[in-house]
């Protein structure tokens, strides 16, 4: 079968818990939260990786656009076109725009499957039952955007949330997962950048578990069928620039799952950081 | 025509715009951003003026839901139904969080109908070209839950994202509004909570016009057909209570669109006030 994206046409939400993994934590010098906080990602930050297919998806040719061309397709200074209305598929390299520092942060995805609501703290939700899969995914920070934020109470959602900021691979059933009682131990996430290996982590050393994060999230946001929850990242995030190559691979139980790979070039358009 | 709502179904994203209006800056003592910046609301924060259609939505009604009540109904601890999957109703009372000063935002809310991305600076966007119309908004804000993140450098996501924390209004196509040269000052928004005036201003008051907000998102953040765009709230913001009754109403040339009303209650479910 070939890889599927479509799960990502059903996501209302990417929402992400901060801070998850003591030695992330320690590597920005951030304080460590009392209780788990969560930010959202917009969907429109979604790729997938180049070649998943065709690379002008069919939602998008027949629509109008700002600015309009003259031979009314996408501008080349477009840094988006949106998720394929069949496929889900984005294919896209990373863009890094001007004066941005970007890094890289690896993570479980959890592809939520049921609705979740107000569920009380003393509840250990049994995980493979509430998801319809996971994925892999690069929860990509505009740091200099999103440190300018923290020092002047700002959100953090420019900094999380520009185009090609949430490369994600394709979905992974829950029916190909082995329903190990150590789930939580059993994924481990890799990261390299033009070969190095820059994250390597077990969600095992996640602070709060993927059942506390779920029960967390829903006495506040409630979680829909499609919801993506992202799980934190590992040790070891690091600067991404135009003509690096990213890799990202998840592992369970020691057995590759899935693997990705992205070119990074300079966003187009008129962006250019300034203070806020 | 009945209201309708389901543009809401179509809304991949809910991004707005803080500190669009002098008076509103002034009053909660915050800074003048040098550039507009921007925050999401999730989809699920969604919810619409009572009796807009029957109380479970059809989506939700043979879907298994966690917690799962013996009778498989919805758990009366839910504070989320989700959108009607048909109409896009999803009627409830505004949902006050235990420990929570939840502020009223009153907001001109733009239903983008175009792909908009790094549209350049210069460029005066056609408000009236790129939309497909408009709605009445109420950006409820968790102030307290703000300003502690604000203090600690963390993200506005929970504040902002709360269930129940975007009461919206039906869709009012463009076809209804006058298209004036003076497109930018013909709208007055109001709100009273308990019948009394607490909001009053006219959108020309906006420091960032409609077109400046669009542009600027449009070169961080591509906006999709649908998407909708919170324009920002003047000034008289204030708070709300259990059985508080919160009304607004929207205004083009002196003329009512539309008006909404909700009652307020205290959120069923675990959630209480806790530092982070």
């Amino acid at each position: 079968m070939p890889p599927s994206f479509d799960y990502l046409l059903k996501a209302r939400k990417v929402i992400c818990i901060g801070r998850n993994y003591a030695a992330h934590i320690k590597e920005l010098n951030n304080a460590t939260p009392k209780q788990p906080f969560f930010f959202l990602k917009p969907t429109s930050s979604i790729i997938t990786p180049p070649a998943s297919t065709p690379s002008i998806p069919s939602n998008t040719l027949n629509f109008p656009r700002y600015p309009i061309t003259e031979d009314n397709k996408l501008s080349t200074f477009y840094s988006f076109h949106g998720l394929d209305s069949k496929t889900g598929a984005n294919p896209s390299p990373i863009y890094i725009p001007q004066g941005v520092t970007v890094h890289h942060e690896v993570e479980l995805a959890l592809v939520v499957d049921d609705y979740l609501s107000n569920i009380p703290e003393n509840v250990n939700i049994p995980i493979h039952d509430v998801i319809s899969g996971v994925s892999l995914a690069l929860d990509l920070t505009a740091r200099n955007v999103q440190n300018e934020a923290k020092a002047k109470g700002l959100p953090w959602s420019i900094g999380k949330g520009f185009d090609t900021f949430l490369p994600i691979s394709e979905f992974i059933s829950k029916d190909k997962l082995s329903n190990t009682v150590d789930f939580q131990k059993s994924f481990d996430l890799k990261c390299s950048v033009n070969g190095q290996l820059r994250q390597n982590g077990n969600t095992g050393l996640m602070l709060n578990s993927m059942s506390k994060i779920l029960q967390h999230i829903s006495i506040m946001i409630s979680l829909e069928p499609g919801d993506i929850v992202l799980t934190g990242t590992p040790a070891g995030v690091g600067e991404l620039n135009p003509n690096d190559t990213i890799n990202a691979e998840l592992y369970q139980d020691g057995k590759l799952l899935t693997s990705m790979e992205y070119d990074c070039v300079q966003k187009p358009g008129p962006y250019v950081y300034k203070e806020t």
